[in-house]
């Protein structure tokens, strides 16, 4: 937690910025440990190139800020106090000098948050701070990878529920319902994203959602889904055949899976997103089923379920160790047959860990 | 549909503003009944005094935007077009004269989209537009009461669900999954908020949330919960016994129950918000619990779970045909018990429906 400061305060020093105005949920839990949504509560932690963060809640909260690790100043308020002025009396004392410039969420804070500061900091410089914390973020340390190993653990888990769900008039619905009825039995409170089962030519639309259809024999049943442990998200996709598949399906699927663990083979430090993305793409590409993977490869995952690095065809972004991403190469053939298989992974210092270890050859079930 | 853009076109025109640019998924779904997260990228609805109402998409919602039932002109747009300037252009030919005055959701918008229309109209005003949207959105049509009589029906039969589900050796958490696989198999896609079942002195804490603590007997166990349907939101919570329960239960019971039935049975047009709360208020003070009632009575539903009215002991607005909000009193003594019982109700001409079914006598399980 301390080496997170200390490296967006060098940023800040750097950049000549004299305070940042954090307001996500996600960016407040990462430098704070404490994992909370307001909702249209202030929730803030403001960091400075020189002195000590202070973290503002909601009175209620601060005592769990506490407990989960918070170890700075905590500013409590109560509904009927105005939060903002004691921020600013405390911003005042702690950044040095006259304030020209304060980094804030520009695609997070909203209209009426902005006017209040503008009001406050007439003269200021606003800058965006995502670009620096997306580039924190997307390398996980120690603790942060044990945390994401352990949400995908459980992943792997929900994919077998999963699996062994899937029989004669079971609804895509009742799947997933099984699915989050033993992870929640497991104390699992929360999924990453809403659970997602499609069945047949349903699993040809990459956005679909799960609904009382029915899985028939003959067809392929699709899983996406992850969960949160301790504040981070896993990732995963599955697919199976129920019962027999035809000729085509089987090449798919084979085509789908070659050109995964190529991409993950392909993972490690020195890389870029665009060589890992353009190696399952070619293999999908001379399979002659270009044209139907029509998504990236991956996204980064950490305390959101989409952050940096994106792993794009165009993206050049150098690997690191302890980056963290999805590699989810896809076949989706429109009201006919969709496959994808996904892994969640972290580069290493010489190549890669599969996070999730679910197995990947052609399951019939 | 048509009438909610009427009434919001007539303040436009009242109050001068030239053309509104709403962003938020719940106002977007308001006026258009598609209903859309789009995450980062951009979904807007444009409305003007005189001219007809625009959405813009992206291009793959296109075709979901139309089914949903939106009839007039849909911009769509890839991921590599800019929505904006589509927007603007679309804006220029509607709007009649100079821009002056644009209605936005300062509360939704972010700092980013707002740099976007500050430079594209330096000289505008952004008006607030969450009054006049809060104020129409309060005041249900037909349409809409069906739909929360729908998802309300659901949520008694969740309750139902997690009552027969309490069991020696039950988990909070797996009762939680007991009521979401029941509902799921229903074809429910959607809760409301996260569902909570707390056990004991955990029901003690108005925020607490279910984890794997098990239920035992001798104590309360408190349900709340509610469904999406069709984009609209229920809220039920009731409380039963597990078990024989001490008398000071039992009176905390009662009064809970007494002042929640009270403040029902007050609901009318022409009474106040802080008529109900004060009304269930006085009940639970004159009973000497006055001090553990530490939240407001209740707040509207509707498209998003918390949204006007406000029922508190401060609101002076006067309740009207169509409001729905919930009644939720309750008592927390803490550490030891927690009581709170709560209905979905609708004013109607003449007094109140109660769209929350579930009996409130207390119930022994």
């Amino acid at each position: 937690m301390k080496k997170r400061i200390e490296r967006f305060a060098k940023w800040l020093e750097q950049e000549t910025i004299d305070a940042a105005i954090l307001t996500s949920t996600e960016n407040v839990f990462y430098f704070s440990e404490f994992y909370s949504d307001p909702h249209e509560r202030l929730l803030a932690i403001v960091l400075f190139p020189h002195a000590e963060p202070f973290l503002v809640c909601p009175q209620m909260e601060e005592e769990t800020a506490k407990v989960a690790g918070f170890e700075q100043m905590i500013i409590g308020y109560k509904d009927t106090d105005d939060p903002w002025e004691k921020v600013f009396a405390e911003m005042k004392k702690r950044a040095s000098g006259s304030v020209a410039k304060i980094a804030i969420e520009k695609s997070h804070m909203n209209v009426e948050r902005y006017e209040i500061l503008r009001k406050a900091f007439p003269s200021v410089r606003f800058i965006q701070a995502e670009e620096k914390l997306n580039e924190l973020r997307a390398v996980k340390d120690p603790v942060e990878l044990e945390k994401l190993r352990k949400a995908c653990e459980l992943a792997d888990f929900a994919i077998d529920v999963g699996i062994h769900a899937i029989k004669d008039g079971a609804s895509e619905l009742a799947i997933v319902a099984e699915i989050e009825y033993e992870l929640k039995k497991k104390g699992v409170e929360q999924m990453s994203f809403a659970t997602t089962v499609l069945s047949g030519p349903k699993a040809a639309s990459p956005h679909g959602s799960p609904d009382l259809t029915k899985v028939q024999k003959g067809q392929l049943v699709l899983f996406d889904l992850g969960v949160i442990y301790e504040g981070y998200c896993s990732d995963i996709t599955r697919t199976v055949a129920f019962g027999e598949i035809d000729d085509e399906a089987v090449r798919i699927y084979e085509t789908v899976r070659k050109a995964q663990e190529a991409a993950v083979l392909a993972t490690k430090p020195g890389k870029t997103c665009a060589n890992l993305d353009l190696t399952a793409r070619k293999i999908i590409q001379d399979a002659g089923y270009g044209e139907y993977f029509t998504h990236r490869l991956g996204h980064g995952l950490g305390i959101s379920i989409h952050e940096f690095p994106s792993v794009t065809e165009t993206n050049p972004l150098v690997l690191a160790e302890g980056m963290v991403f999805t590699i989810e190469p896809g076949i989706y053939i429109p009201n006919r047959v969709g496959v994808r298989i996904e892994d969640s992974v972290a580069v290493t210092a010489t190549g890669v860990e599969v996070l999730t270890k679910y197995p990947k050859e052609l399951q019939f079930v």
